[in-house]
């Protein structure tokens, strides 16, 4: 048997639960969610406890009609006392844009998969890291504080390249924190990760990273969303991209589950003794609103249904 | 940031899946599976490659009409080369009959809840290992090989008294030890098992058990079954109790998932080199049989509909 008298290794005492249903969760769908109820999602998930929201995209309509309303939700996030508003931006246009409109934080995705970057944006990974290096300089030559972060998509894997290699994923984040970005996080854009895969990759992330590596985001495309989160927790990870409902699947994978559950972390963070200041009831109901709005579409998530165990209910703990 | 230089752990390099739909899946539905379709799963499942299947328990067949053809199924399973065979016994009555079959191994459950054991069994913790030391006792005297397990039930919580005291879970490995069983097993009955308390409590009874600590049961009634096997893997845990399609509900959490589905435990583990032997287009086709049968239930999982990622695919690999 091994044995590892290391552990159990003791988990941060909070962490940050990003919601970004707004965008990853919308940009897969072919409706276009009014503005009015985007800005009652983002005011109940204010209300529910969330204080950082990825709340859209700066790029063309034309080619995501669903987040063509960007400027005006961020608007709105920003009088929201507390809330970190974030966009993504996926080149210099958008990154101006978000500087302009005076987002508080943008993110750049940056493929680690070469053919991915490719298709994705028909530029090679080096290509957006001299991007990024163009955003970081608009940024600081218009004395803005919008933060500048980069997301390593398909950091564990591809669907159209297969393996990723992981010196690959660490020289580019080598490459973006020369760039000067404020933070970086590693996605697994496509669902392929595992815990040991997510223990390995960011043990030698935050090697060249140390602090500047803040975010993990996981799909729950095979079932290993939340194992991955807790993989990433015991590595001082605090900071998580969640979908409530587990909405933003992949076109690769239809019908499969999205990005991790919002409310599922949630749960798991707060079974774990990880503050993460969310209020359960609040985020079910939301939840059930979000079932309505997006009505045929196929929500994930298993705590709206088993509800919260005995032991974490308010009124038996209180007992 | 929290540092672990500990991590990551390195993990066993093999696993076993215990297939235990045929128990605890099985005993939870209302209709009575034909003893014919029992042995078309066992057969199929140990073509995927599946060697240890606790396939029914010894109980009065008029409380448990699902299981009343386990001496059937036992002896139809025994026919397997190097398929390990398992029946449940609540008692010593049902543990007598495991001994006349010659069941490979028995397991006895024992609710570390004392709410838990009184309202399903009418007896204390206390009394049931009495019992246990009673059952060892017939086992012997009957010169019997039949492997004694115990499961420690509710360890991790319980729907009726909410909180189970680590240490009383302790106290009972410990007792159950000293009346000689074989190997004892952690069980999370009603799904309320997080990750963290996973490491804390294996931790703490590997230190009384060693190796004798052998089986980690968990349903994913929230979303955690998963993750909590990656955390008593982490620990060195080899042997997982799952379920095919997820089948095994809790009662108290209708329609939410049951045990841990065979088939994305298979995935995680093959996907982090633990090898646990499972082929996953037998297990998926056994799925689509399963629904099949159990027509009107709902199954769980996730393998089933992502498909395995590019990355593992045999083809894949080769090329």
């Amino acid at each position: 048997m091994t044995s590892n008298t290391a552990l159990p290794a003791s988990l941060p005492p909070s962490a940050v639960i990003r919601e970004v249903g707004l965008r990853d969760g919308l940009q897969i769908l072919q409706r276009v969610v009014p503005t009015a109820t985007k800005l009652e999602w983002i005011r109940d998930a204010y209300a529910a406890g969330q204080r950082e929201m990825e709340i859209g995209s700066f790029v063309p309509a034309r080619l995501m009609p669903q987040l063509a309303d960007t400027a005006e939700v961020l608007a709105f996030a920003k009088t929201l006392p507390g809330l970190v508003a974030s966009v993504l931006v996926p080149n210099l246009k958008g990154a101006e844009r978000a500087i302009a409109e005076e987002a508080h934080s943008m993110l750049v995705p940056l493929s680690a998969s070469h053919e991915h970057s490719l298709a994705n944006l028909r530029k090679t990974p080096d290509e957006v890291v001299a991007e990024i290096g163009r955003i970081r300089a608009a940024r600081d030559a218009a004395g803005s504080r919008t933060k500048l972060e980069v997301g390593l998509s398909t950091a564990f894997g591809c669907t159209i390249q297969g393996q990723v290699d992981e010196d690959e994923v660490v020289r580019l984040v080598q490459a973006v924190l020369d760039a000067g970005v404020d933070a970086v996080g590693l996605a697994d854009t496509v669902g392929y990760a595992d815990p040991q895969q997510v223990s390995r990759l960011f043990t030698k992330v935050l090697k060249v990273a140390g602090d500047r590596l803040q975010c993990a985001h996981f799909h729950d495309t095979r079932g290993l969303g939340l194992a991955n989160c807790f993989a990433a927790l015991q590595l001082g990870i605090r900071k998580f991209d969640a979908c409530l409902g587990g909405i933003g699947g992949c076109p690769h994978a239809p019908g499969a589950s999205g990005n991790v559950a919002t409310e599922d972390l949630a749960y798991m963070l707060a079974s774990m003794g990880v503050e993460s200041g969310q209020d359960f009831g609040a985020l079910i109901a939301l939840r059930g609103k979000l079932s309505r709005w997006l009505e045929g579409e196929q929500l994930h998530g298993t705590l709206w249904r088993a509800g919260l165990p005995r032991t974490m209910k308010q009124e038996e703990v209180a007992a």
